[in-house]
C-alpha cells in the first residue's frame, strides 16, 4: 500500500462533468489500496472572478482581505470534489488549507509553507478515507487566512508528499507530460520519459508553464518524486526526479517566455559602482533581473540592458527614474517586442557546441538575436516576440529531428 | 461609548453599491464613538447558487460537506465589506466564523450554538478595528464547518451581542421594522415602536419573516435589546425587548404564513393512544406539528388532521404511511393549499372576545375557517390559500381603523 498524493488544477475541476472525471481518477487509486490525499485548486475562472469582485469594490483592499476572498474558491471546489466522490460511494472528507494543517509566513497573497502538521489529514486517512485538501491556502500565525500566490496548489501537492514521505505526488493538468517544446506549437515535440528536477527548474522559469517553480524546488530539496500527466488523457506521464534516466540526451527541451522586457539604461558614465547601484535599487523591490548585457558605448559612456517579467516592466522603469537623473544617464527605454527561447538539459555540462548549434539553428531561420544568457545546463537567447514561434520550432528540430 | 452589534441580510449586500451602503452605515456608527461588530449574510442569492451546484453534482451529498461548501457565501461577503470599508479609510477586519470564536453542535447544516468565544473580536476591537463577523457558521468539536440553517446570521449577531454584553444590537433587512400587518399586503398597515420578545416569538413562528425566531429566543434568554430597521431607509426601526410600552394596545400584528400544509389521517379507530403514537412518529423524525384538530367520525372511527410546514409536508406523509396501514385507519390526505393566518399581541390575555372579533372578521369577508389554534397572546387560523391577503387586510383593518 502506498501514499500518493494528486493534484487537480482548476481547469480540471472546471465544471460537474470534470468533476467526476477527476472523482474516478481519485477513486480508481484508492481502488488499488492506495491512500490518497487529493489537493484542488479553484474551479476554472473562480479565483479570476473573485479577484475581480474584490477589485470592483476596492482595487487597493489590503493583502489579508484579498486572500479571505480569494481562499472561498477552494473551499467550493473541495466540497465539490467531495461531494462526487460520495456519489460515487467512497468515503471522502474535505478540509481546508488551515484544517489540512498548512501553517505559513503572513506574507499575504504570496505566502510562503513554514510547515505542514498532517495530524488531521492523518487521522482521516487512517478511517480510510479518501482526504481532498484545498491547495494554494494555509494559515498565518495569526490564524489568519493566507494564500501562496499563482500555481500555489502544485506547492501545496508537494508540500503535503514531504510532509507525509509519500510515496509519489502526481500533478495532473491539462496536458499530457513534459515535452521537449510546446506541444500545440511544435510539431514534432516529443514527450519526456523523465526529467531531473534541476533541468525542470530551468524549464519552468523559462516559461514552460507546466510546474509551479516553487514546488519543484521544494521537491528537490524532500526527494519527491513527482509525476506530470493529464486528467482528460489516460497516458503515463513525465517523472521528475533526482537523476533522469535521459541525462543522455543533449537538450531535454525547448522553452519560450513571452511574459518579459528589455530595459536599456543608456549613456552611464564609466565609473566603478554604478551597475551595482542599478541593480540594488531593482532587488530592494523584489524586482528580478534576468538576462544582463553590458555594452561600451563613447565618450566613456556604457549601455546596461536587462531583461524582467514584463508585468514588472513599469515599476522598475519608475523605480530607476531618479537613478538615470543622478548619474547623469541618458535615459531608459524599454521594449516589450521581445521574447525569451531557452534550451535546458542536464547533458550539456558534458558537451560542447549546444549553444553554437543553437545559434546556427537561429541563424539558419535568419532570426536576429538580442541578448544571450547561459548556465551549465541551460543556454538563453532574447529575440523579437514576432519570431518567437518560429525559433522555437527551428531550435527543436536542429536538436531532436536528427 | 457603546457596543454596537450589527447584523446586515444578504438582500443589503447584494451588490457593489449595497455594500458600500452597509459600509456607511457602519462606518457612521463608528464615528459616533461606538465599538462596532458587523455580522453579514452571503450576498442575495449566493447561497441558492452554491446549494444549487451541490445538487447538480449529488442530490444526497453530506450534510458536512454541503456546509463546507456554502459557508464559502460569507466568506465573500465579509471579505468584500471590508474592502468597501477599507476603501472609506478605515480600520477594519474580516472574521470567519470560527475566527469568531463560534463554537457550534455538529448538526452540519442546521447547528446550534453552544459558545461564542470572542477573544479575538474582543483583540480586533481593542485595535479599534471595525469588525466583520461572517454570519450562519462556525465550528464543530472535530473542528469542522457548520451552519446554522436558514436565518441563522439573526442568532449569529445575538449571540456576539449576549457573549460580549452589547449594549444594542441592530438587525438591518429590507423593511424599515416590525409592522402590525404585511406593508406591501395592507395599506393601513403600520410600524410599531417597540415590540416584546413573547410578541415577537409568536409573529415570527407565525409566518412574519423579519426575524430569525431563535434569534429572538436568544435575545430574550440574555435579555439583549433588538433593533428592526431598514438598510436602505434612515429611519428608526422597531425595538424588541422585554416590555413593549404598547402593551395595552390589543394586538400587535397580523400575519400570514403558506408555507403551510394541512395533513389529514382519516378513519382511525377510536382507542387510546392511538393520537398519541401519530405525533410521536412525527416528533422522532423533528417534525413540527402546529394545529391540530380532531373530529369524530362515524362507526367509532375518528380523523386527525394537523398542519406541518410545507417542505416538510411529502416526508410526514411517508413517515405516517405504516402508522395509517398497521392500524387500519383509512388514508391519509395532504392539502397544501391553505394559509394560517395569525392576530398576535400581548393585550389579548386581558381582553375577552380577541378571537371573536377575528372570526367576525373573517365572516363579514365570507372567509372558511378550517381550523383554529389560540394560546394566551395568538389566535391562528387555517384557511384556503387564495383567501389569504384578503383575510389580513381584513382582520387588519377590523383592529386597527377603530
Amino acid at each position: 500500500m502506498s501514499l500518493i498524493v494528486q493534484k487537480f488544477g482548476g481547469s480540471s475541476v472546471a465544471d460537474a462533468e470534470r468533476v467526476f472525471n477527476v472523482a474516478r481518477i481519485v477513486t480508481e487509486t484508492y481502488d488499488k489500496g492506495n491512500d490518497v490525499v487529493v489537493v484542488v485548486s479553484a474551479q476554472g475562472d473562480t479565483t479570476d472572478e473573485l479577484i475581480a469582485k474584490g477589485q470592483e469594490i476596492n482595487p487597493n483592499a489590503s493583502k489579508r482581505e484579498r486572500d479571505m476572498l480569494v481562499a472561498a474558491g477552494e473551499q467550493i471546489s473541495i466540497s465539490l470534489l467531495a461531494m462526487a466522490i460520495e456519489k460515487l460511494g467512497y468515503p471522502v472528507v474535505s478540509l481546508l488549507g488551515w484544517q489540512a494543517g498548512f501553517q505559513t509566513s503572513s506574507a499575504y497573497t504570496s505566502a510562503r509553507i513554514r510547515r505542514v502538521q498532517p495530524n488531521r489529514i492523518r487521522k482521516e486517512l487512517d478511517k480510510k478515507r479518501i482526504v481532498i485538501v484545498a491547495g494554494f491556502q494555509g494559515l498565518s500565525k495569526y490564524d489568519d487566512i493566507t494564500t501562496l500566490g499563482r500555481g500555489g496548489s502544485d506547492t501545496s501537492a508537494v508540500a503535503i508528499a514531504a510532509a507525509m514521505h509519500a510515496d509519489l505526488c502526481q500533478i495532473y493538468t491539462d496536458v499530457e507530460g513534459v515535452y521537449t517544446a510546446d506541444p500545440r506549437k511544435v510539431k514534432n515535440a516529443r514527450k519526456l520519459k523523465d526529467i531531473s528536477y534541476d533541468e525542470m527548474l530551468e524549464l519552468a522559469t523559462m516559461g514552460a508553464q507546466v510546474l509551479n517553480n516553487r514546488s519543484v524546488e521544494m521537491a528537490k530539496k524532500y526527494n519527491i518524486e513527482l509525476e506530470v500527466l493529464s486528467s482528460l488523457v489516460k497516458a503515463p506521464g513525465t517523472i521528475v526526479k533526482e537523476k533522469s534516466r535521459m541525462e543522455k540526451m543533449l537538450i531535454s527541451g525547448v522553452a519560450k517566455d513571452t511574459e518579459v522586457a528589455r530595459l536599456s539604461v543608456i549613456g552611464i558614465p564609466d565609473e566603478p559602482g554604478l551597475a551595482f547601484k542599478l541593480f540594488s535599487k531593482l532587488s530592494a523591490k523584489n524586482i528580478n533581473v534576468d538576462i544582463i548585457l553590458q555594452s561600451i558605448g563613447h565618450d566613456n559612456k556604457k549601455d546596461i540592458s536587462f531583461t524582467v517579467s514584463a508585468d514588472r516592466a513599469e515599476e522598475a522603469k519608475n523605480v530607476l527614474a531618479d537613478y538615470v537623473e543622478n548619474i547623469g544617464a541618458k535615459e531608459i527605454v524599454c521594449n516589450t517586442e521581445v521574447a525569451k527561447i531557452s534550451i535546458v538539459g542536464a547533458g550539456m555540462e558534458s558537451h560542447a557546441g549546444v549553444a553554437t548549434k543553437m545559434f546556427e539553428a537561429l541563424y539558419d531561420a535568419q532570426i536576429n538575436i538580442q541578448m544571450i544568457a547561459t548556465s551549465e545546463i541551460k543556454v538563453s537567447v532574447l529575440i523579437n516576440k514576432k519570431d518567437a514561434d518560429r525559433a522555437v520550432t527551428a531550435i527543436h528540430d536542429k536538436f531532436f529531428e536528427e
